[in-house]
């Protein structure tokens, strides 16, 4: 896998409301995000919502979207995992795939101390049989991969690149310094889509932006806006971003993220609004509220968009 | 099962250097707890390094666990997950090998909002095909069973008890009223084992005290004292609890209390020192250390210690 | 000082609605829980509202409190503050008063490490005029007062005692048993009331309860059942403690206890709801329904209430 | 005051030996940041160590800066504090000494909810007789001045600005927004240095550096970069702000930045390393290495420097 740049949107796992993958709707996600010009695919990321689903179902997830994707972007797939064997497992399903790279976040129960985690990578990494993207998502794992983890790691083959959805753009801004060390070379992808186009201003590589599932184009453009180092339209760019968020603040809690996507891709009339167990898809009222402000923010995902400044 | 009381072990999970299961070192094990009193085991939990492990490696040690204690004593066995579907297949395999109820924590990577909470245990309960005991795990699911919640399962068919790890003694003092509510009837039991007596005093039914694995007879006479409500013993014995916590600061990080375990189980001859991946053993010198300690805390392990005050 | 047992309420402030001290109200505060025999009183605490009043109304607070109180029992003064030159002036203020000892907890802006915090009591114990509790309050303060630092602290002339408002009653077992050591002689006083018994039974020295503003006879019944060791008796008293809490849930925020025990204390005609600027009293509703509970809580305060198990 | 742009350093305050102010230190520290070309000082802040000095010395800053500046940039004075009385005493102080702003974080020991954070910016502002500036810090007052809160305070008269040290830029976007909206109008600083520019490249108005107090043309120029949307010349300087971050590293605790910037000053001849009590100035071994690093740092400092990328 060659450096990866731009936008990798974290595709949500379509599913029908049995709890089943939704094939057909997957590839209505596949074919959407690709034909707004993304630059790769994430699979069974947080978004994905790998953790609720069955290791069959991530398995299955993982052999549909390679066949939809069929080449055409890189695909990566996460395999983080409390049990080293079981991200190993899927990783190789991956590999046999057709899968380019995998994402790995410190094991999830039982914190790791920093030296206890650099034992992980350092561990795992050799085993995987694919290049890895390492994920820092303290929010969740409970712990953040360290300055002196990442250093340690800096160079170590079969380690790619870094996505980093802590929020806090002051770590992006040391680990993208690294990372882009001559004998480093890793790609820097930021989590969280308020803070793409500064990751991508401040160097970073791209962005693994959730709201890309429902307007890729207008992710695409803020990457290349980013990248030209267009100050100007980024400013006008981040307001529609902003208004984006807004899809999320429909519900409460972490999961309204996933059920905001999802039941705007439902607005889309791309897959349904139904998320993993115990979880449940918006109610009627706030679905209703989610498709007014996909319609709304639709003009933002058109080509060439005269609202982007 | 009926209702459960007394000390109940979270047992550690004994591996080889290469990680298989120590099958001899579990029969030392459970024959060292069960000598020592104990009223139950609990496998799988937090200090069974239960997510660190493979799903054929959790299976197989709740088959050796049920082989050898044969039925002397209820085995309690940890399903929870981050997949509704593979903690219901764990709790079938615990089943189908003559366990006696399962223990289930919030899933763990995603935080669920309280009623997504709620909806999570309504929903995985009745699937469930043994009794379920809740697990109360702040620290690592980032979500305490609140209040409404609890509440709102007071009372539902298939839940038999609560295990409290949050280390908060108020919130344990309103789930032991909610529990012992006359149409509840659950069993109340203390994660941490400096809380055990106090637990036991307040009207708690006993304690999941991971030193248990090392002193069964003292976990058991403290249990004793305090059902007795004999004030006195327990803070002569209390003050031996705290000198049993000096053996999980010979290591740092979350990890060390089950470092220390397996080190000092070591120094008793039943198993050996290696945790599951990524997490190493205890060094020489540490494992020296936590030698020494357990020798000198060992009378407090002889039936009628006359050490206890 | 002698060593202090017992219930010491943390007074609330009786407040003007326009903010001056309500001395009337603060007689009959004083009257109030005297009569209901507890064993001394602390001024200036949170719950005394001390960081959000004015340094002269602090003075004035001290000053018509020392007079109600007049030799009767011990008054304890608040001085925590993050200036020590401020906390030492109050000192002597309240030295000059006629009060028996101050209470300090680590200043509460920039958050010391547990050598600066060392440092801290070293420097301002010696300073202070009168005998010095430490305060544990880690939620407000943002750091807890570690083991190193009292170990060190243990046995300094100057400290007589430790209120532990942590309600982490492991941390609190540490605390006694090093703090009751015979070279060290410190009171050990419970801050949540939901932890009053447990601690006492844990051979804690009393408890300094919010609630014994309103019931102080009910608090030092149940310190009594504690000191006696009747276990059951604790119990059945702990069921109404748990009531008590109800009044702190008619509000939200950290305020609402405050606003509670105001709303209470205007219930039973001893001084208005105000708080200090900028809280807000509770409103109309909120105190109907505060009034409703303590009227319903009442009888627990009468001597020898048939209530209590 | 117009609306303020650039860097506003926040003066640390120079002290003696033995605690009081170090008059020609100051003198020097202001003469320093002068040259450097600084838009305005800042005292009294966090780096200030306001709430550790005495009232007193606090009035005797504020006069001696702004005799010091003699107008010829704006001051703004921190007047922060638990008590209401006593921010308006202070800002009362500032406002004849001829200061510009206050500025104002929430009351800091009893965290006051979203509703109450309004009523206290509602209260307190039309108190103040300068404008005011607020300021978010959350990692210290424990509580974000949230959405609905800048929402309501939006166009109140009075509010000229806000300072955000919350070091999450998602926020200040949304900040950033809303302040810059036609009928709000407020500059937006950003605290944490590390974001200077981003947060300028995104619309800031500029920052409140702590290294502008070493380095004050250095920050200035990152400023000017950023104003200007010269992206690889920010990418190229902010190597350099992450060197600096190297002086704060060389202790621990939330002091270390401080006690960073007294013993980089002492380097520079400035003024002394001590801080207010309880906090020690870096021992011999931390302000030798501190110097080096001053040392290594300072052509950043020269104008024009070559050094920039």
């Amino acid at each position: 896998m060659e450096r990866l740049r731009g936008i990798v949107p974290p595709l949500v796992t379509p599913l029908t409301p049995d709890g089943a993958l939704d094939v057909p709707g997957l590839e209505r996600l596949v074919a959407h995000v690709l034909d707004g010009g993304v630059h790769g695919v994430f699979v069974l990321g947080t978004t994905g919502e790998a953790a609720g689903l069955s290791y069959a179902l991530r398995r299955r997830m993982i052999d549909e979207t390679a066949r939809c994707v069929a080449g055409r972007v890189p695909v990566l797939v996460g395999v983080s995992d409390t049990a080293v064997a079981e991200s190993v497992e899927l990783a190789r399903h991956a590999a046999a795939a057709g899968a380019s790279g995998v994402v790995v976040a410190p094991p999830y129960y039982l914190p790791p101390g920093q030296p206890e985690l650099l034992d992980y990578f350092r561990l795992i990494v050799p085993r995987l049989p694919l290049p890895c993207v390492l994920y820092n998502m303290p929010p969740l794992t409970k712990v953040t991969i360290g300055d002196e983890v990442l250093e340690a790691l800096a160079g170590e083959p079969g380690i790619v690149g870094i996505k980093d959805s802590s929020g806090d753009l002051s770590y992006f801004h040391a680990v993208e310094r690294l990372a882009h060390r001559p004998d480093v070379g890793w790609s820097v992808f930021m989590g969280p889509e308020l803070l793409l186009m500064d990751a991508v201003l401040a160097g970073g590589d791209g962005g693994v932006a959730g709201g890309a599932n429902l307007f890729p184009r207008f992710f695409v453009r803020a990457f290349e806006a980013a990248e030209a180092g267009d100050v100007a339209r980024c400013r006008a760019l981040e307001a529609h971003v902003l208004e984006i968020r807004e899809l999320y603040a429909v519900g409460q809690h972490a999961s309204a993220v996933i059920k905001g996507l999802k039941s705007g891709l439902e607005a889309l009339g791309i897959c349904g609004p139904d998320l993993a167990e115990p979880f449940r898809r918006f109610d009627e009222a706030e679905r209703r509220r989610v498709a007014a402000l996909v319609e709304a923010l639709a003009p933002l995902d058109r080509s060439g968009a005269a609202s982007d400044g």
